[in-house]
């Protein structure tokens, strides 16, 4: 952790205006004043673990190697649940034990994870229902300042893990799931660019081919951007997360589809028309 | 004032998404470059200074000493209103005179309370409404970079107290009040956990057999977690700041509830039963 | 660029609480580590580039010399529309070439503006949908770290410019508009101080005795400071900005007057009343 500035990036569900953000931004900058604070959100829906796991999973790649990650959505906060702190890949994560980092490690193959369980990193005072503040905040200061992994409890290999939504082959398709939405009122879906690529090349099909079905009502082709459609048209293209999105240009998906995390989204080919 | 970033601490009832932030940034960095600007939030309800006066006091001790806290909640801006400049156990705080300060006095006795009048520290161009921008972000960007508070303005020892709410106690009871809601809707007494503790000695009680009178709703106990109680049952703890606290485990108190700040919250122990 | 922090403020339309602004400050970061990075703000109205304009215009020059500015409100992310990069007066600004730039350009007549074209300066994975972390982040980022304007494209002698709303003048009014709402309600126009004060020396008027037309209700004079009025009343008075503003003193203008951006503000002289 080398860097003169370690940067420490926080997602909670605490609200954009809590204060309990700022003192949790107090208790790093008390371990560690010359840290660089920065928020990923803080608009996760309290105490949904599964968009948090989600959001860290799409944009965690956007900072910088070393970089900290502290994440509280912690609805077991207090109870036995066990604290985490792990390296994937390049950078690092503190979460409560309750399947937040379930994305990350999808992704990271390359990890240590530990325990949160030396008192030493954490704060003196504690309360029994802000860990933010009280543990994970100083212990991500101490990390971030360059104290070692293993210096913060016993290794742990088996964290929980949700079972994070994902799509489904079958033989003419590929059903997915919107899984979060955007403040544009973008919807953001579990398929992947990947996903995606290999579905077409099986099915011999191009992306501009596809169909798109939002629940009965369908959706021909993918775009490459926004602006490509008329204001005020439904489009399904690929995010900046690399993810399927579903998005009105100049509008808002989430209200005028109706459409909310959870709902179905299904990619298929059209039938071939058969000569006659 | 010795750290190489000293740190500046931001409250206000701007909005989270105001360009006046935004702006005091700005003069706050054009003094001093280099501060570590930090949010401790700026949802406080328009205008109310009392809420403002509660956040700073539940907050202000999980930063670090010397860091500096800038105040701005101020409906009687460009009024003559005075401006205050002061230093509170190990920390620095400005504001303007209108209570905002109040709970900050009432935990700290050891002070020194100037007032913010030396023209030297404020901006050159000044506006009538906005001193937020132009007297105390310049102000707490030159006390943070090492000015002594001397030089800001003649002492002041009669700064607007706000008449804090505060618990009273009656032969069987305790009674307080809400006086601020977080945005998962935890409810905060004015009932502090020292009050609590001596209110158990006297009646020889303990906190798990308190009854919470809520305006007719009479809560049994007291838990130590949300995470104690069944999803969706109303509970009174502790909370993070060390307050008795109104909350529903996974769920929104003061929606379900119905309870705003002001209103009434009465700790009481049930009848001893007679033996007959 | 000389300053060992550089300042690096963001203006979007993403939300206060976007993991999308998470996004842009992890790129940016990723290129500069020791950026000091501040928020403007994220709450312009989606895809609302003439407020976006008079946000940059009102606010920017709050900020030290040196500072980049970028602004990313970008409704034609991924089509033909050009990206600029531009030196302002004593400041730098990365924006669509959407109109974003306008009111900067109208204020700040030293200026070089190029094309934001150099793709050494982006980032090497990019998607067609969110130029604001894979194009204009890591641009500013090089551009606080000392790289020379000329580097990043050719020179720009035409940028977009949008038809920024002005006062007009009649025989013996100066009729305006709202442009901005903040969050307390108050509605700013676009009448200036110095449009206001030309506009009663040729009227042979003070502003205490003008007349305030909005749209039938009429306000008599101007007020020096929101405290000034009875709570509850309408006042006219020069904002923070020198703007001509609506106010609402401890009240909601918008919500209140029913006036909404766009709404016009009409100023003029009473009649003079005539001896009989």
């Amino acid at each position: 952790m080398p860097s003169a500035r370690p940067i420490v990036v926080l997602l909670t569900d605490f609200g954009g205006n809590s204060p309990y953000v700022g003192a949790m931004k107090g208790a790093l900058l008390a371990v560690s004043p010359g840290a660089n604070l920065v928020d990923l959100s803080h608009g996760v829906p309290a105490q949904d673990v599964e968009s948090a796991a989600w959001l860290l999973r799409l944009h965690y790649d956007s900072f910088p190697p070393s970089s900290v990650f502290v994440a509280v959505v912690d609805p077991g906060v207090g109870s036995d649940r066990r604290r985490l702190v792990a390296r994937a890949g390049e950078r690092f994560f503190l979460a409560p034990d309750n399947g937040l980092l379930s994305g990350i490690l999808q992704c990271e193959p390359d990890r240590e994870i530990r325990v949160l369980e030396n008192e030493a990193f954490w704060r003196e005072q504690r309360s029994a229902t802000f860990h933010g503040r009280d543990i994970f905040a100083p212990a991500a200061a101490y990390l971030a300042g360059g104290a070692a992994l293993a210096e913060f409890g016993r290794p742990c290999d088996d964290p929980v893990r949700l079972e994070m939504s994902a799509p489904v082959r079958s033989v003419d398709g590929l059903a997915g799931r919107i899984v979060l939405a955007d403040d544009f009122g973008n919807l953001i879906t579990d398929i992947g660019e990947g996903e995606l690529s290999e579905f077409c090349r099986e099915m011999k099909s191009k992306p501009s081919d596809l169909r798109v079905d939002l629940g009965g009502r369908i959706l021909s082709g993918l775009s490459r951007i926004y602006a490509e459609a008329p204001g005020g048209e439904a489009i399904a293209l690929i995010g900046s997360s690399g993810q399927l999105e579903i998005a009105i240009n100049r509008g808002n998906a989430r209200e005028e589809l109706g459409l909310e995390p959870g709902a179905s989204v299904r990619l298929f080919t059209p039938a071939k028309e058969v000569a006659p």
